[in-house]
């Protein structure tokens, strides 16, 4: 392996945000990316899809892009894939159930035969000029999930992925300990590790505590009992159907996502479903309630997703009754809590009996604070970025380290675009690399930027009130209109006199500045906007988008 | 007091959702309203600033409210009030704090004159016609709150308010466990008693336990110390302030609410701050850091309240900087979680210590399981109805009282306008009133209505796309246009080639319909309307609102 110079690391998303995770890694030439994940909108990202990570700086370095390495298959690390395929050519490794997915994802959108899927497992090794990659077991709630080591004559760069340290492990694939300290006692130069519940005391509990509790629900209910839960959640799907097996109840499933993902998991061979559990959705009821379980999507509170359709009675097959049981195995991601509950409170109107919240219906795939200790322990990096999480995240797991006897000028909390270069096995701040936010609103991909959004925000608010004049040219006047359309605004019915009273400041606006011999129709409209502004807030205390239109004939 | 011959119980607000609490006891003739709140808007209502309750029944009825009682003075009990006494004259009950925030807020209605206002205590007794009306002290989230007890000749009707047993409440003032269980042995008819917290097990611990909680952080600050926390909790504020004087330190009081409450509080004598103690904020600069604290609006994470105006360097006076320590001395209402995240995030940035979400950095007013049962338990009420809380926390708290062993029949989860009534101590169900949610948008009360927050949601969703054409009456042609302007829908400038050509699919479409006659500018409006909305969507797979517009010359 030759020597590496320079090596420069940088996150294009997933730092200072929980979501469309991308880490690169710069060997000298090389480029090697972690991840490729979107993230979903927030609040203020009005009618928008998706949001990717920007990859211009890829884009004009693809040629020195060597490969894409994949942790895991959940959305926030594999749903950028198919984007980024389609303007950068780059092989892409990843575990079976990983690939499994991605390829699923690929052929939907019609670009599976552009990528180049590479399977590896954790004892492969990739070998690049100036690096080797390999890989370690690690457990997450997800299967399949492993850790990326980065080669280097400088030393190992890995990254952690998704992580807890779950001890007992629903398919029996503990994490890689001694990989891990091994990788540590041969030198790690950085380590990218996960930040998610850094700000949590203790340790997550084990998968398996979820597990009991499942059954016991199953042991009490006495009609059908329905599970929501993330599909990509495969281990809690996996203690779902063992535990309507044990209780000799058969299975629907629910929400094409959810049949998807137990699809592709169970021909790779990652879900075992003893033949004759599943049953069609539409032949529910064929069996008595007692005999039935069913898995849906919608744990969020979605409100076009399987839970909340079959909870509102707009569900083809399903419509939640009185003797159902629910569970919802998830806890809400932060900006879904009312989303949830109204979903709850329209089951529990239902009749159903509804378990959600309740300590061990769900547990976290990420690790508390003592497992991030146990991480740094383990691998003893000379360097800790803290990655995947939120600044406070990686604030509060950069004071983990600090409390272990890390010096703080090697514990880096990146944003976005800022890199950090190391020569001869010292690090230090490199340069700022583009970075920001591709949003995806239907078919277009990136052309919604920040005034389109601003617009929305304020149409959201107070509406638009729309004037429209139409000018003779020649003639300098008013030829039809002011007319006056509104929506969003106010109830037009009952606001008529101001309507009126509004068309009227707008044609004396305009007919004096006419006779004034204002033609710069910018100015007039301004003029328009400005008094009509200050008429409509002074009657409403409302500011509505205003919106003066001139048609010339 | 007279015979009760039919006694009606129903709420106008707060029940089936959390806010506006309004609830309607009919005493034969005469109606006693208790509380009467506002409600903060949820995410589907765009632009709105408040929700009050529909009282169209009570203004048809305005003669027969003898009474408004309130309960404490929290906004989701008092904030309807000047709206009400816009409408319904009716004299005011209520403790000295309860009305001292009132008054205040009627006089920034400009509305104080209208109002008649009845100081009580939790010793006062109101003789009416049928029926006499008591009250009883509880400890809740802010000082003199009380119970409303009416007593009639079929029993008594109590109203528990919000409520929690605190064993160690901060001002002394106990809640009154002999009244209730004198109320209990004399006859209760009906309970309708707080459910906010019915689906948490044990009990809500002491607001005692916060300031402990409290004292510990300011004993380990070393640089100013920010408290945020929500006004109306001057139980709270005054264990800051009991802290700060404790820790040598000066306060200074910042946002509007706070200081107005802090005033009112201090007024009335429920405060009690040592002289010297505040200072104004203009003079915190003038102080060395450590004998600094600062008591603040927008623990909610509220982006123009104080805290996150601090944080983002928007504040006039005080910029959050490295060495501070901030307290949120609040957990998030529900729906709050972003806002208060993102308030975290840009605290932690600007270098700030930031203790939050911590066990008993908070407590709620409310209490859990425990207290429900134990207030049913010194009740013993015939019938009860779980008010103040979504359905899904009524549904909880009727469960509460089934374990107890009261008859399921016995226990009644009303929604809004649903009523119960009594004839000789029997309760069946009554009428259903009309009710509702009463919108406020700027100045506008009312005005606001389904169509409205429809257009505002699907305006927020992709904008607007707007085509204008003037059209020639005799000639049967366009004159001018087809002109397109659209907001909140792409990014104009990378749209020109589509804007283009659907500029001239509407041409298209009107000169055919011109063609074969069509004369009816609604129908045209539709044509048109339907040929851009297929365009649009197979370009972009975006639904803009589409508004044609036709000028005729």
């Amino acid at each position: 392996m030759k020597t590496a110079e320079n090596i420069r690391v940088f996150a294009l998303g997933g730092v200072g945000e929980i979501g469309k995770n991308m880490y690169v890694i710069e060997i000298d030439e090389d480029i090697f990316i972690i991840d490729a994940g979107i993230m979903f909108p927030d609040e203020e990202m009005f009618g928008i899809d998706l949001v990717l990570p920007d990859i211009t700086y890829l884009v004009e370095n693809k040629e020195r892009v060597k490969g894409l390495f994949l942790t895991h298959g959940h959305e926030d690390h594999i749903g950028g894939v198919p984007y980024l395929i389609q303007q950068v050519q780059v092989p892409i490794y990843g575990t079976k159930l990983t690939l499994g997915l991605v390829e699923d994802k690929l052929s939907q959108v019609g670009v599976l035969s552009k990528a180049n899927l590479q399977v590896i497992d954790a004892d492969s090794i990739m070998m690049f000029d100036k690096a080797s990659v390999s890989f370690f077991k690690t457990t997450h709630s997800i299967p399949d999930s492993v850790g990326v080591s980065i080669h280097t004559s400088q030393g190992a760069l890995v990254c952690t992925g998704d992580f807890k340290f779950d001890q007992t492990p629903i398919d029996d694939q503990d994490a890689d300990l001694y990989k891990m300290a091994t990788l540590g006692k041969e030198g790690v130069l950085c380590l990218l590790s996960d930040s998610t519940n850094a700000e949590k005391q203790g340790f997550t509990k084990s998968e398996r505590i979820v597990g009991a509790e499942i059954q016991k629900v199953f042991a009490k209910a006495e009609g059908r009992v329905i599970v929501a839960s993330f599909a990509s959640n495969i281990h809690r799907l996996q203690q779902v159907l063992d535990a309507a097996y044990l209780h000799n109840r058969k299975v629907a499933i629910v929400g094409r996502s959810m049949v998807r993902v137990i699809d592709i998991a169970q021909t790779l061979g990652y879900l075992r479903i003893p033949d004759d559990l599943l049953i069609s959705i539409m032949d529910v009821d064929h069996y008595p309630e007692r005999d039935i379980t069913i898995l849906s999507t919608g744990s969020q509170g979605e409100p076009l997703a399987a839970l909340s359709r079959m909870a509102k009675g707009m569900h083809k097959q399903v419509t939640i009754k009185k003797g159902d049981t629910v569970i919802i195995s998830a806890t809400p991601i932060p900006g879904n809590e009312l989303s949830i509950a109204k979903t709850v409170n329209l089951l529990c109107r239902s009749g159903a009996d509804v378990i959600y919240g309740r300590n061990n219906i769900h547990v976290s795939g990420h690790g508390c604070q003592e497992e991030l200790k146990l991480m740094i322990q383990l691998m003893k990096p000379a360097y800790l970025l803290p990655v995947h999480g939120e600044y406070r995240m990686q604030k509060a797991h950069a004071k983990l380290a600090e409390e272990m006897g890390m010096e703080s000028d090697r514990i880096v909390v990146l944003d976005k675009g800022e890199s950090i270069e190391f020569t001869n096995k010292v690090g230090k701040r490199g340069p700022k690399i583009h970075t920001g936010n591709m949003l995806i609103d239907g078919a277009g991909v990136g052309d919604i930027g920040a005034i389109v959004l601003r617009d929305r925000k304020l149409l959201s608010q107070h509406g638009i009130f729309i004037v429209i004049v139409t000018l003779s040219k020649e003639k300098k006047c008013i030829v039809a209109g002011p007319e006056i359309i509104s929506r969003g605004f106010v109830y037009v019915r009952e606001a008529e006199e101001m309507m009126n009273h509004a068309a009227k400041l707008v044609r004396e606006t305009i007919e004096q500045s006419l006779g004034e011999n204002q033609r710069d129709w910018g100015t007039l409209k301004g003029n328009v906007r400005d008094v009509l502004y200050q008429y409509l807030f002074e009657q409403t205390k409302r500011k509505p988008m205003i919106l003066p239109i001139f048609m010339e004939v």
